[in-house]
């Protein structure tokens, strides 16, 4: 059987990959508690794709790389992931993560945020140590637009008037800025130019805004709509994603009415689900989200036009098109 | 009335803590998530001391420093600072917090977990600004240790197995390393030469260990074992502090039973606090505490030797004293 475009990425990084796998597993060791390994290899552990850190070293190969300091970049990016993971389960109050209880439900809230920080300063170690300020730089600046992001999310949520502008400010903060930042230091690090830097930043940025609006269009079961035990949880959150905002946006009066009654104010009951997912067929939300999704996908491919021909560009492209192939 | 140790020591570095507390205005800004600014500024302008940046300000100026960069790193240590208060206030569940209603109760545990993560991003940005890689490398060092120690001190916590070595990895981690990397980098940034820069940190870390002791000591109403309506926390809390751990190793029978009541098994009672406080009594563990406090504020004052005798030495060496003064 032919690869599909994410096994054939992880095939031509499996070397590097490995010598990130190893980082990984060395630098969340702590010596004084035992804690901390505990609660981080069991989300390590349950896999994760790691795509965020192929993606930095996909971005540095591209440009024929020969140094080691990209290993360092791809874990210090999977740490600063695994880190807002840990957070975002508290702040969620999430009891499944890859399919296994989350650390918050197996430990507590108190190790999920003090373990969360550990691995935030460790990513911050292991940048150091490229000694490249450009890199420290980007990466800083990610995680704080990450944590703005998160904190956007936290206002908006329940908030009707939140408008399609604001959820692609909380996506992009949220999600998308590491994406863009995890490519555009692999670009940096290996001397790429300008132009192709901020190719990369532009790529990772469209590229995490697609996965983001994927993602939440498959917690109302994908453009298929189909319901599984994995859906929902953002209607029970009353989280403002894009199939909600667009479904508000064309509401009329008892449709408003019942967000009102079931985002704003929390009362949900029995079957809410089911008539909130007949409202957003009825005005077509869930096609559109997807049509959107497809739209940054197509804008995260054209940015790769100034980059060097080669497979690991076309690897990049073929990543774009997956992302959104989980809703097609 | 002559000024006390601490108002000397501000009234010399106000126009450095004026810059300092100009960019901490600045930098806790957030465009896009108003939540920010108003949870950090519920706590930053209640106050506390700022002994941490004031720290890292006087070692740099010990040394005729003549640039702003320690201001940046002065902003740093106090986010970062900061950040940690957010996350241990949710962590344990705090209510009060310098006099005030804590941020997870005015707010809730998810803005107190993003807005830290937020402030602790912020405080990375800082250090980069400044560009110098040794600067960078002692404080993310410094925030891994920090969060070490505090989930070293979760797992410690309601285990009468807790050591006085352990309690010393604990508060090392949680409290001095913070000090340490304060005073630390101040010489860094000045040019200081590693004798120095070793005595700056050694000052620190006992200042910090000193400070850390005395608050625990606190917490049991200090020396004078007077309780008032700040103290017993530690207790309700089950926390293994240097007054209990002194009077579990003292215990006989009956009294090992007690602490095995109240602090392993948490079952405590009216009247409890005031039978723990009669067991310390007995071994005279507050005393004891406070006689450990004293060694480490002399060996604070010792590792000063090498650095340059002028006024600020000459602070520094006062505020030593004056950490352990409140419990005289």
């Amino acid at each position: 059987m032919a690869q599909g475009p994410f096994e054939r990425l992880q095939t031509m990084l499996a070397e590097d990959m490995a010598a990130v796998n190893h980082l990984i597993a060395t630098r969340m060791a702590s010596r004084h508690a035992p804690r901390i390994p505990e609660v981080t290899a069991h989300l390590v552990e349950a896999g994760g794709k790691r795509l965020r850190p192929m993606l930095t070293l996909a971005a540095a190969n591209l440009f024929g790389y020969g140094g080691t300091d990209h290993h360092l970049i791809a874990a210090t990016v999977e740490f600063i992931h695994t880190a807002t993971l840990l957070h975002d389960d508290v702040v969620d109050e999430s009891d499944q993560r890859r399919g296994r209880p989350t650390a918050n439900l197996l430990w507590d809230n108190k190790s999920s945020v003090l373990v969360g920080d550990y691995l935030f300063s460790r990513s911050f170690q292991l940048m150091v140590e490229t000694g490249n300020l450009r890199v420290l730089d980007i990466l800083a600046n990610a995680s704080a637009v990450i944590a703005e992001g998160e904190v956007l999310q936290l206002s908006a949520a329940q908030d009707l008037a939140t408008t399609q502008a604001v959820y692609l400010q909380v996506i992009r903060g949220k999600t998308a800025a590491l994406f863009s930042a995890a490519c555009e230091v692999g670009g940096v690090i290996a001397g790429a130019s300008d132009v192709q830097t901020n190719a990369l930043f532009a790529y990772g940025d469209a590229l995490g805004v697609a996965f983001q609006i994927v993602d939440d269009l498959l917690d109302y079961g994908g453009a298929s709509a189909s319901l599984g035990k994995n859906t929902g949880d953002d209607f029970r959150e009353r989280k403002l994603t894009l199939p909600v905002i667009l479904a508000v946006e064309k509401a009329n009066a008892p449709e408003r009415k019942f967000w009102e009654r079931v985002i704003e104010k929390g009362e949900q009951a029995e079957g809410d689900l089911e008539r909130a997912m007949q409202i957003m067929a009825t005005h077509d939300t869930l096609t559109q989200t997807r049509k959107q999704a497809l739209a940054w996908v197509a804008q995260a491919k054209a940015a790769l036009d100034p980059l060097p021909d080669n497979d690991l560009k076309t690897a990049l492209a073929d990543i774009a098109d997956f992302v959104v192939s989980r809703v097609v």
